[in-house]
Formats: C-alpha cells, sequence, structure tokens
C-alpha cells in the first residue's frame, strides 16, 4: 500500500496533457502514491448534466489531496445548449466544478505563488516573488443571485436599504442582483492563513487588497479584520491597498510585494495579473486548501484550441505538484521539483512555445524529470 | 457672457495643483468660459459634515461641465475620527463625493483613455491605445450593503435562494452583504456608448469585459446585452473575457485591445491597469458623462504625500480639460491640446518626476500652453 491516496482528475482539454507531464515528474521523484482517476468536466455535463459527478465527490471524500488538470467553463446559457437532448429543458444549471469543491470541502485558502524564475524569457521583471492568498469559498462565488429579482426580496430590500429606493420600482426581470456576502470568520482565517505563511517563509510584511472605501460593509469588514490580526504578529508589517490602486502598484514596483491577501473575485483578479507578469498561463499555479484536503491546479483553463497538441507549458501544473508535494509533508522532494523546474528554466534549451520554443508538454516534462 | 459654463472643482491636495496646470492650457487656449469654483471634499467633511455640500450640487446644475481635481477618501471609521467635535456620534457616513456625483447627475458612462504616447519614458509598449467604457452609477457602487445583517434580510434569502442556506445559521453580526445591482438599462447604455464610440472613431472591435462564468445573474445579463447590442452593428466586432483573463491579455497582447466595456467595479480595476501601461497616475484620465452634465478628472487621488510640492505631473488633468473641451463640441481645440501634450511628450525636454525630469506641475502646464 501506498503512502498516499492521490485523486487524478485531468479534466478537459489540455488538462489531460498538463497532467501526463506532471506524472512523469512525480514518478521521477518515486513519490510514494496512489493514483486513482476521477471523472470531472465538460463531458459528464453534456452527457449526464453533471459535472462534477457525486462517484468524484467519494473519491475526493477518500484522497490524501487531489491533482486537477482544466475544466472547460461556460456561461449557463451556453452550457444548456450542448446538453445531450434528454437533459435539455430540465432546468439544469451549469456551476463550475472547481468552484463547487472548492466550496463543498471547504477549501477556503487559494495559494498562488508567482515567482520570476531566472532565466524565463516571460518575466516581466526579475526577482518577483508574489504569493497570493486568495479566500476560496464565499464572496460573490457565494452563489446568492437573482435574475429575474423576486418582488419579496424588493420589498425587503426597499425596507431596509435607503440606496435601494433608486432601484425599487424596476420590474423585476429588468435587474439583476448578486449578494456579495463575506463572513468574519472567512475574512479571519484567509488573512491568518496569510499572515502564518509570511512567519514562516520570512516575508516582512502583508498587503491587504480591498476596496473599503466603496464597498464598505464587506470589503470594510475584511480590511479591518486585516488591520486585527496584523496586532498578533509584530514582526510583520501590514499595509494596504485598493484593488484597483494595486494594479498599478503591482506593475510599477512588483518588488515592494510579497504576500498579499484578497477576498475571493479580488484575489482572481490580482493572482491573474501576477501569474502573468512571471511569464503568463504557463506558469500560475494554484493549491485549493482546506483542513483535510486539498486540491492543486495549474491556473490556466482548459485551452480548447490547443487539445490534442501537446504543446502548452506544463511548468503551471509541475509547480501544482510541488505544493501538493509541500501540503503533503514531502518537502525534500518539494524542494527537488522546484530546483529541477529552475534549472531547466535556467538553462533555456527546453522551452514550450509560450516561451518561444518548440518543445513539447512532455519534453517539458521530462526534461524536468532529468533534473531530479 | 462667456459661452460656457464650468465648475471648478480642484478639491484636496494635489487637486488643486493639477487643476492650476489645466487651467494654464485652456486660458492658452483662448477656451471661452466663466469658470465658478465648488467647494468639495476633505476639508468639507471634517467640517461640515459633507463632502460634497449642497452649493457645489446647485453650482453643478446650472453648469455646462466640471473639471474636478481629486479627492481624499478614507473608510468609514477612519472618517467618523475626524469630524469636528460637534459632528461626531451623530451617525454622520462619509461617502466619496465622486461616487455621488456620478449617481446624483446619471453620469452613467466612464470613459477612459489610455493612450500610449510616443517618447513617454512610462509606456509599457508602444502603439497602446485602449478605451475603457465603465459603467459608472451601479453594481457594487450602488450603495445597497449590510453590516449586520439584518435578521429580516436573512429570513428572505433564506426562501429565496438555496445557496444562501450556507449563511442562514451565521449570527448577523459575523458576516456581511454588499448587493452588486445591475440594471438592463444601465447595461444597455454603457455597451451601447462603447459601440457607438467604435464606431464614430473606427475601432474595429468592441471587447466585453465580465464574470459571466460565475457571477452568472449581474455579469451574465452583460454579456447576453454586449451579444445583443453588437448585433445592431455589423461593421464591428465584439469579443469577451473574463475580468481575471483580460489583466493577462492586455499585458500580453495590448494591441490586441481598443475599446473595452465593463461594469462599474470592474472597470475601475482595468482602467487603472490600463492607465499604468501607458505611464500610470499621471496620464489616466477619466469623463465622468451623463446626457446633461459631464464632469472630467483625473483618475488619481489627491496624494496627500505630495500636496503642496508642485511635483505631481498634471497631463492627466490636461487630458481631462481635452475630454471636456469635446464633450462640449470644442473639438478643433480639444485636438489642438491634445496635440500640444504629444508635442511636449516626444520632445522629451520637460518632464516631471514620474517620468525622471524635474519639472514642477506649473512647468508641465506651462510647456504644453507653448506649444498651443
Ligand atoms: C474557472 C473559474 C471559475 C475560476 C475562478 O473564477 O475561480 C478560475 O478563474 C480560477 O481562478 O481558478
Ligand atoms: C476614489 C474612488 C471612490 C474611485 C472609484 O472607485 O470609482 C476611483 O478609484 C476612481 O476610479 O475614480
Amino acid at each position: 500500500m501506498s503512502q498516499f491516496n492521490i485523486a487524478w482528475l485531468p479534466g478537459d482539454g489540455v488538462g489531460v496533457e498538463v497532467m501526463e507531464a506532471a506524472r512523469i515528474c512525480l514518478d521521477a521523484l518515486k513519490f510514494d502514491a496512489t493514483y486513482t482517476h476521477g471523472d470531472i468536466g465538460w463531458e459528464f455535463w453534456c452527457k449526464e448534466g453533471e459535472s462534477f459527478p457525486q462517484r468524484t465527490i467519494d473519491l475526493l471524500k477518500n484522497s490524501h489531496a487531489a491533482m486537477f488538470g482544466a475544466i472547460t467553463s461556460k456561461p449557463v446559457k451556453d452550457a444548456e445548449a450542448e446538453l445531450v437532448p434528454e437533459l435539455k429543458g430540465k432546468g439544469l444549471i451549469y456551476r463550475s466544478p472547481i468552484v463547487r469543491m472548492r466550496q463543498m470541502f471547504d477549501l477556503y485558502t487559494c495559494l498562488r505563488p508567482c515567482k520570476a524564475y531566472l532565466g524565463n524569457p516571460l518575466n516581466y521583471k526579475e526577482d518577483i516573488d508574489m504569493v497570493i492568498f486568495r479566500e476560496n469559498t464565499e464572496d460573490l462565488y457565494a452563489g446568492v443571485e437573482f435574475s429575474p429579482v423576486p418582488d419579496e426580496l424588493k420589498a425587503t430590500l426597499k425596507k431596509l436599504s435607503k440606496p435601494f429606493a433608486h432601484f425599487a420600482d424596476i420590474p423585476g426581470d429588468q435587474f439583476a442582483i448578486t449578494c456579495k456576502v463575506n463572513t468574519q470568520k472567512g475574512c479571519d482565517r484567509i488573512i491568518r492563513a496569510a499572515f502564518e505563511y509570511a512567519k514562516t517563509f520570512g516575508y516582512p510584511k502583508v498587503t491587504v487588497i480591498h476596496k473599503a472605501n466603496v464597498v464598505r460593509a464587506t470589503e470594510g469588514m475584511f480590511l479591518e479584520t486585516g488591520k486585527r490580526i496584523a496586532k498578533e504578529y509584530p514582526g510583520i508589517a501590514m499595509d494596504d491597498a485598493n484593488v484597483d490602486a494595486i494594479t498599478m502598484w503591482m506593475l510599477k514596483n512588483p518588488k515592494n510585494y510579497g504576500v498579499m491577501v484578497a477576498t475571493n473575485l479580488f484575489g482572481d483578479i490580482v493572482s491573474d495579473l501576477a501569474a502573468q507578469m512571471v511569464g503568463g498561463l504557463g506558469f500560475g499555479c494554484s493549491g485549493n486548501i482546506g483542513e483535510k484536503l486539498a486540491v492543486f491546479e495549474p491556473s490556466h483553463g482548459s485551452a480548447p484550441k490547443y487539445a490534442g497538441q501537446y504543446k502548452v507549458n506544463p511548468i503551471a501544473t509541475i509547480l501544482a505538484a510541488k505544493m501538493m508535494l509541500d501540503w503533503l509533508g514531502e518537502t525534500e522532494k518539494g524542494s527537488r521539483l522546484e530546483k529541477a523546474v529552475a534549472a531547466v528554466i535556467a538553462e533555456g534549451q527546453v522551452r514550450t512555445y509560450d516561451m518561444g520554443g518548440s518543445a513539447s508538454t512532455l519534453d517539458m516534462g521530462e526534461a524536468i524529470a532529468r533534473k531530479l
């Protein structure tokens, strides 16, 4: 029996290909795991009306961790159109499986390290080392939304909110509401996770990203929570920035930033920007981390137009595997894997198309494995 | 009597200084206007508990357009603390005057052109010419928010929304809700404004920025509206991107983008990023445009730490003045002003500190005026 049960969820499109490359590296490391394939993604939506089937949920319940490739994700109407005829018109609503997985297993930390590896021709600047902590379960992702807006909700909002007067007379089908829901607990734990990380890895400061000047209730709470928790970490500075302004500062002075923390959707945006600064889609990786389970993935999507070509850069997925190793306590293997990635990038001999080379997805996986 | 009544609202901090520089240029153009000063900003919040006094509202009602500098903006609690003693504890709540102005006068279009002028040492790349249309009155800016969450709202949401079950048992003071409210009318008119602009100025496509894959009710409506309105403009292509992904694409291929349109908060974020790509705070300008009134401003803030130094770059404000001239139909003057700005940048003799030079705010204003 192996030490770890790993759920293996390649998903759609290039997800399958980058996961193969990551497996080459994990095997070369002699990581002691049993990998069990799990069905997930578009195919299962179309055939079964369920992109994240119960059998996959059960598999996750019995796994120590999971590696996840990528899934195709479409707006509700487009998704409905692709169901098999028997399932059409049944009111099935497509929801992103990764978002559901994060919520269902309470994987509240989305950890996104963005490091500029030396020699990566795609780096925006050298010495970038940003680590984004994104709250992963609530916020505009809570799914509490209305279109049309029911009369009963209109009446309640009219009664309870002065500014709602502006909308109270609009017919319910002429507007929509998405509730941004943030809990005190949700703010606390993600901000604490960020400070703990800064403490463990020696980052001097945590930057709290918010929009408290306008979105006062929820983002105000997030900022206040940051200020409160910062007091528990006297060795670590806290600064804060509005989410609009931070995009400017990150571009202007990336070296000013290390650990950053944000609510779900702002974290989504800022982490994509940070990933682009260190090479883009081929380099951005994520850990979706809860108390009992964690799911690691490249941040990129399924890239349907490249599917089947074994062309895309698997480094993001290989770095996600490194995060998994670390989280499982296999830190020696994790750091060997990262060093191998760094060595291949530094040498510049093997490069995928995004880096200006012609290596395939698996060439890259093998080149990294050879360094192990 | 002059042709135009212009409300002149310098506001706080460096707002005053950049407005002086803009005035030098408007005067050199012999723009036929009467300028009337309006009180706005932090000073009036502290003294009167009102950062946007009624007398200023009245002034705007009697003006053809306004120029606005910058205001200091603080989270609610910090703002309360700075009120004069007599006003403390009265439940006064600070709300950003510019946000209120946009809503009160229904200035629904926030137009933010971001152009890389040749020779600007701060350009991220050459040939960037992005024009962001940001919806300016609703969305997360609607002010419909709750902290704590009243029991009555909890009960209504519990009844009407399945996903709310997750939050239903949390005490009201342990979470907060901000409603993102988007109307069909609001989506329609901003998207139409973007397409009209593309048509008038010969842009081949409009990019609709959204997050319809997750924020389905409101952002889904925005995307669908884009698709519908695009059909009315057969000569103009439409593409769309998720707000997280667009930050990557903008950095990777800025030349792919021209006219872009987004809901309020996403537009806020994306336009700051775009502004940074063409020089940052000293270059980002905004028009807040309604049917009857428009208010023009630099996108930067009041920069308290530079106040009194006449150091900051007034080009953003001067380009805002150019937008005002265009909007008032004074397009010949508007284009002369833009050419003068471009000429000073291209020559590179007069540069403010952000551009690596030592020219003052007024030096820059005068250099531009000399080219007129
Ligand atoms: C695919 C999408 C639902 C997802 C998100 O918005 O969280 C993605 O952008 C991410 O960042 O993992
Ligand atoms: C100052 C602030 C309220 C404002 C906003 O969020 O709209 C600013 O960021 C802007 O973009 O004009």
